[in-house]
């Protein structure tokens, strides 16, 4: 497999960082090729913006979208989306390493979709869900949690967890085509022991010694359910 | 009222800065005092990292909230911060006008709650949801789509708007004490016609125009239906 795992998180020591490493080492072992952009490491530039498009399609308008379609079919991607976009494109695995910020991912992991997504590429027009740009490939989530495990679910004070990240699993991973598998969580992480964090490592590790074979997805909406809006109409004979 | 409007958009021509200017018309109109956050004409920073603090309390190790929190403590918040922070505090309602990017808010304004939503000031220990340092403020979201309508709701493919925006409706705006308002969705933007457009922009000024009398506000959870963890034990007598 060709993996390629995106990192954010602030502190290059963190235990976030440590199952960014670990992934590594794992997928490695296996004999898998992996990619890692550690976004802050990288500076990795968040915001979208008309600053993206040295050749507009509409020098006095910029949605951003239309631009980035008008970028791709030109070849006049900026070169940090267009690298990014080029592991994304290759990749048969996308792992994502963060920690929770606002129930979401960082800013700057945030805007690497907001600006690698490129629309024309990896969705647009009919394409999106089990028809999105990146169908075939898989997705997981590795996040790490000040909360408690109690603190979520359906009797939790929060809600389940994969509510609270469906914009990222469904509206971002999943409509890009990607199958989704669960999510991992290292709870509480800033409050437990070091024990207590090895252990969570030590799951995270045999996650992904099994991952492999795992086809367990998170259910994603079919178009085909949706009707003649998202579906190709049958020509007449 | 005093009311803070953040802006998120990168096209100052955009219908979404259109509502934003709406929004300080109405409000001004009917004498309230308005300060305007726009972000990306003030180029603001949305990466939280451990140069936002130059005093630190683990100089070796950056646990965000908790330079945060050091930092409010000894006024070594960076000015940025600071003056958000400010205006945030001084605000009776809170209003933020956005395009959906990835069924959330774009990066910019990601990392406007990552900076800006200080531990110790905003929440921290018992301190969140109706005991957030934001209680008594109410928050309004005025969100511009692509999407249509009927993609949206139980039996839309993307599911309920207010579920996608759960992170931010109740694990942000929530969170942090306010008292949320159903969003108001501008449907379809890119899509329709000039005159459709004015018809979504009135709708928006009607909803303002009443909403100093809205009080119709999101459910949101209590932390006294969650037992002693999140409550103050009772003192023997």
């Amino acid at each position: 497999m060709n993996i390629l795992l995106v990192h954010a998180h602030p502190e290059p020591q963190s235990f976030c960082a440590a199952m960014k490493d670990a992934a590594v080492e794992v997928f490695r072992q296996q004999g898998h090729t992996v990619t890692v952009s550690d976004l802050y490491a990288m500076r990795f530039n968040p915001v979208a913006s008309a600053e993206d498009f040295a050749s507009r399609a509409n020098p006095d308008y910029c949605v951003y979208a239309l631009e980035q379609r008008h970028a791709a079919e030109h070849g006049t991607l900026p070169e940090d989306i267009r690298t990014e976009l080029d592991k994304l494109l290759a990749c048969d695995l996308l792992v994502l390493t963060f920690p929770l910020f606002w129930f979401s991912v960082p800013a700057i992991l945030k805007g690497w979709f907001d600006r690698v997504l490129v629309s024309g590429k990896i969705y647009g027009g009919k394409r999106f869900y089990n028809r999105g740009g990146l169908a075939g490939k898989r997705a997981l989530v590795g996040v790490t949690l000040g909360g408690r495990e109690d603190m979520f679910g359906e009797s939790g004070i929060h809600g389940p967890l994969e509510t609270l990240l469906k914009p990222l699993l469904q509206g971002t991973l999943g409509y890009t085509g990607c199958s989704v598998l669960k999510p991992f969580a290292g709870w509480h992480i800033p409050y437990i022991t070091p024990q207590a964090r090895a252990q969570v490592l030590q799951a995270w590790r045999a996650r992904l010694a099994g991952l492999d074979a795992e086809r367990d997805f998170l259910p994603m909406p079919d178009l085909a359910d949706f009707g003649a809006r998202y579906n190709p109409v049958p020509q007449k004979g």
